[in-house]
């Protein structure tokens, strides 16, 4: 694994759990941290459980014993990693977004194309991976709602409500490519897209930042560490709203933001159909409101579902109904998705393709917003 | 009142109770009702409590005994009615949207400026009197959620999910204006500004009609009745999307709809501000969610008020705390409004004026829509 | 109509709100109004339009002219003036509870039996009208939820945990017969009963105060007023809880307490079924909780309709789907439902020995908290 | 670990995950699994971890290089182990409730006891875990909501509804002790006398059983299975339901059941004070209800605060604030805090006194019930 922030704790949990809850194909071993300084990746490897630890993720590629790169790193250092691993015949899991500019998630694409077909590529939107998500897309597929006419995605967080929250890489246009649009509206894009079966293909947007300059942190690459009292300029959006026409006729609006104040991790998507809608909120996330037009008048409402019953999505492994699954417990499924999908020789979904098309509608989105919100192909 | 259809229940409610429960300076009385066709007025007239009726508006205007016109009827004949009203020097109350187009629009708001000091006229926007927003309202003026930046409103319905619901007036561009846009739009838009107290100058918007063609309904002029197997075309929108900048410099996000399935009268609304958030939903109307980001960290978190206390907007007029008031109490609270204002020679709110800004809205969201959503300015 | 409180205000908006929205068999006319005092009860009438005034209701029973008597006052006064009605041959409707004893209970129910078939007396449980309530009934008597099996059943209102809340009439024993066991838990075991069609066969019960003292009001008999500096006893209880059996097999769990710190009207209700269970609750009287356990295992929930549905219980009256009704209009169905059964010479329900039955299983649970809670019939 | 069942997957999660998220004092070691048959331990210590297996548990206790014994088998067999392991000088962690009987609960007590100022026990209600019970606890005692005044806590799960779903040992008294009423109305009286630092002194209860007759499983001695065509005897409640004095002054109503349909694992508890109070509902365990009686009267309500920031208990060694955490959290919990006590020779809680505390109110609730709910005293 390369990276060791708060995604590395993730994926790392996910790799640890997923063999004991579930009859995998083969085990995986957490076996090689890359981090960019000693001894941090070391105290890392400690607490995460990895065996071995270096400072240059060529190590990890160069290395014959190591199947996989698990890539966990700023946006910015994706593409090099990523393709320099599919190249040496690994395969690779990314976080999201695939890459922080369209050049270089279509050059990752085409690595991924020219790996061959035993070489596998996956991009991390793990929200799929929750149950009431991919219950929902399972309701949506199966007819239940009929014919999908409506979106309403909105990714809704508040950390940066306080002006003097620092100024981390996230808030860098070179290190994270842009602000809340691809950090959150990647995620709302892909869930939209992964729920209803459409793509979207055009676009019209508005990219707003509020807070333009921020406490500097105290170490040279600005990637960590504690505030200042210098103060260096925020360069990326902290709001994103944009509405999108899907290529199955259905037309949705999105809000990405930081600034939604008291709202900490609200990804929420509502689609409705022509026979019903279906309701997620991640801060709800065991969870699904399901609404079906065609029962009786008097009888029709938002379902509450818990999304915890042994015949919903992944939840045969875990505890009895009723019982709540966590925010981790979706880097447990992409670990336990990935390593079936790599044993049996299939592409595991989200592919690089997959990703490059959220960065296409990503990149419209930023286009539209520097062209006065005039509407925008994305594909 | 001119027009006695679901509005003209709503209003003659109004007028019954007003003097219940509030101590007016002036007592209303039901005088005199208008409709198209006689019996149907007559009948009207009888279940509503009006004394008498007539089939002809101008004798509404003309009588001296009569000092204000209520106009409940379809936008596209408000002008008229208003206009002529105003010119005989009767107060006028005019529900929204003031009128199916700008020119009409500003044409009303000309003759009430004309109509001098002494002759008001109101444009029925009744969602600001239901208790929680005037207390939303309260709360954003006097800063407790600090600076405004985001809206998000949304206004959504599913009467037209049904591809057989047959083709009223509200589906015809003559009769209506525009569709969800003009019906539900105009309260989002007056809600989300009476609230922040900010108003939009810039929008871009999409319009959607998902169902083209839908049954005729028997009656000549179209207006009422049942469904007939002709059917006839759809001239107005089912979905409005559109995004907006405040002169605060709020952005917003906004969505008026027919087609969310499941949903039934959901105007929400939700200001961010720098230092809390309010939360509407005309669905729970007797709760006001408030967050506070001022508390102490841990204790932060949306506060669902029961918006039924004494000391909240109108309350101290009706029951103990904790029970429940209708949608109609915000005519109740419209009319004692209006007579207040007129008895004590203030200007009632909203105002055309305030009525025809937000035609111009959705005057531009309009032509932003058929602009390709080019960011289009409404001031 | 005799008394003008709390109770009084809801019932004229009854009275004169009724015949608006139904089509009535016989239009009520507000002709008499009695209170205790004048000029109390001629601003009373004047404000909730009332006709004439008398400060003595036994004018009211003899007059010929006014065939149905509404008793609103304490329920001390209930059996006196129901009593003399009934033998006077007028209808009456008289608050919950019937009365303070049980004894008084039992001499009004043998007078409405004396007061022959054209003579007709119901009791005020107007929470049965609630829409959802109603509704609720309904599914449970279709037998959508099964077999009942468990009750739960809580009234939480919360005015009493100030110590410093007045000493009024509900406070004294002698006025009241009980605290919050009869006022509010006498709601609970209607609506429980009511709903299920079981009534209680026995019960066990615990009776608590909290607050001992409180400041007595300046007004001599101590019904109304501000508060003075001196305190007197409190002698009912402000937290009942008991548990019960049902006649058809069930057992339930009750709480009526003006102690629960932060609940103001919550009574709520639910009735769990070997195959389904419906859940209500007061302070969200527009919604009902339906769980359907013969739904496919993956999409069972609580589905929570909204009760404004045409086909719902009186909403084809009132307003389009989704438009919330408030605390009143059980107050409207009550007076609509009461004329109905007058005029069709059908018994209302209601009747006095419904209530009755209710004060039996009160009266238990005083015996039962007298007796260190051991069960106790009610039958 | 002594057992493997349901409860002994949560544990192992436990054991497995807590030095990854928190800096423990001591790292445990998965030593040793014990299991009543063979190949059946092997396969869980192959699942979830752990090193070798045993089918006799004498073995465990009497191996010097184990330092604690984790009893996760059904309540019948606590005694005899825990006793076995307390005088083998090990450390003890065992399930709730402590055992079936007074009698051998006090036993373990006792034996906790004569181990000595060195060798702890604990019990595991690791509901006390959850940061939002855990932060309720803080809030309570620390004066948030005043006095405490009331006190109701359900705990609701319907999957005894179902008449054929199996006879399995919770349903036997032998090995069970009670039903609803030990497996959790223990877990709700716990909670409730942690949350308010208050002990129940008397209870009045009611034990019911709705279907007396299940599917025999097929295995000889009940324990696990599928179903057969025989049936057998359930002897135990599925229904509990009681109310209850504590030593501070408050009162309480509990129910605990296995029958209340559609609700799957509802521990609820809701605390009343004279200032304020608080409500936590398991199935949405991430967010704590808490209503402040100081503020100003119109901006009470219930604030929904969720429960993930840095500052709530146990948060800061997790994910983001509004990133939830699930059923397992506690359990991992559960170890930290039980590793820790043990390095620092601090008694862990709740000790096996306080778990037989719980056990005498649930001896109260039986022999009351047994009583026709006559009061009876727990201490």
């Amino acid at each position: 694994m390369v990276g060791h922030g708060f995604m590395g704790a993730a994926h790392s949990q996910g790799w640890r759990v997923a063999p004991r809850f579930f009859d995998l194909p083969a085990r995986p071993e957490m076996a090689l941290l890359v981090g960019r300084t000693s001894p941090g990746v070391e105290t890392a490897a400690e607490k995460w459980g990895w065996k071995e630890t270096t400072t240059d993720w060529r190590v990890a590629v160069q290395r014959d014993d190591i199947d996989a790169i698990d890539i966990v790193t700023p946006g910015g250092s994706h593409a090099e990693i990523a393709i320099a691993a599919l190249e040496a015949g690994k395969h690779v899991l990314c976080e999201k977004p695939l890459a922080n500019t369209l050049e270089e998630a279509i050059a990752m694409t085409e690595a991924a194309d020219r790996a061959g077909k035993d070489v596998f590529a996956m991009v991390g939107f793990t929200y799929r991976r929750v149950p009431a998500a991919a219950f929902a897309r399972g309701l949506v597929q199966s007819g239940s709602i009929g014919e999908v006419r409506q979106i309403r995605a909105t990714y809704l967080q508040d950390w940066l409500v306080d002006p003097e929250a620092p100024l981390t890489w996230r808030l860098q246009k070179d290190h994270a490519g842009s602000g809340a649009l691809g950090d959150l509206g990647a995620h709302a894009v892909d869930l939209a897209q992964f729920i209803t079966g459409q793509r979207v293909t055009g676009v019209s947007g508005l990219l707003n930042t509020f807070v333009h300059e921020r406490p500097l942190l105290a170490e040279t690459r600005g990637l960590a560490g504690t505030a200042t009292q210098e103060r260096g300029a925020v360069t990326v959006d902290d709001v994103a709203l944009f509405t999108g026409r899907f290529d199955g006729g259905a037309i949705g609006s999105f809000e990405a933001t930081r600034m939604s104040t008291g709202r900490k991790n609200a990804l929420r998507l509502e689609v409705s159909g022509s026979s019903g809608a279906v309701y997620f909120d991640l801060e709800k996330m065991n969870s699904l409101g399901f609404y079906d037009a065609t029962a009786p008048d008097t009888r029709r409402g938002f379902t509450d579902i818990m999304v915890t019953e042994p015949d919903h999505p992944y939840l045969s492994a875990w505890w009895p109904a009723g019982h709540s699954l966590g925010y981790e417990h979706g880097f447990v499924h992409q670990a336990k998705d990935f390593v079936e999908a790599i044993v049996e020789r299939r592409q595991p979904e989200p592919s690089f393709a997959d990703g490059l098309q959220v960065q296409r509608v990503l990149d419209g989105v930023e286009r539209s917003a520097g062209a006065d919100s005039l509407w925008t192909r994305t594909t």
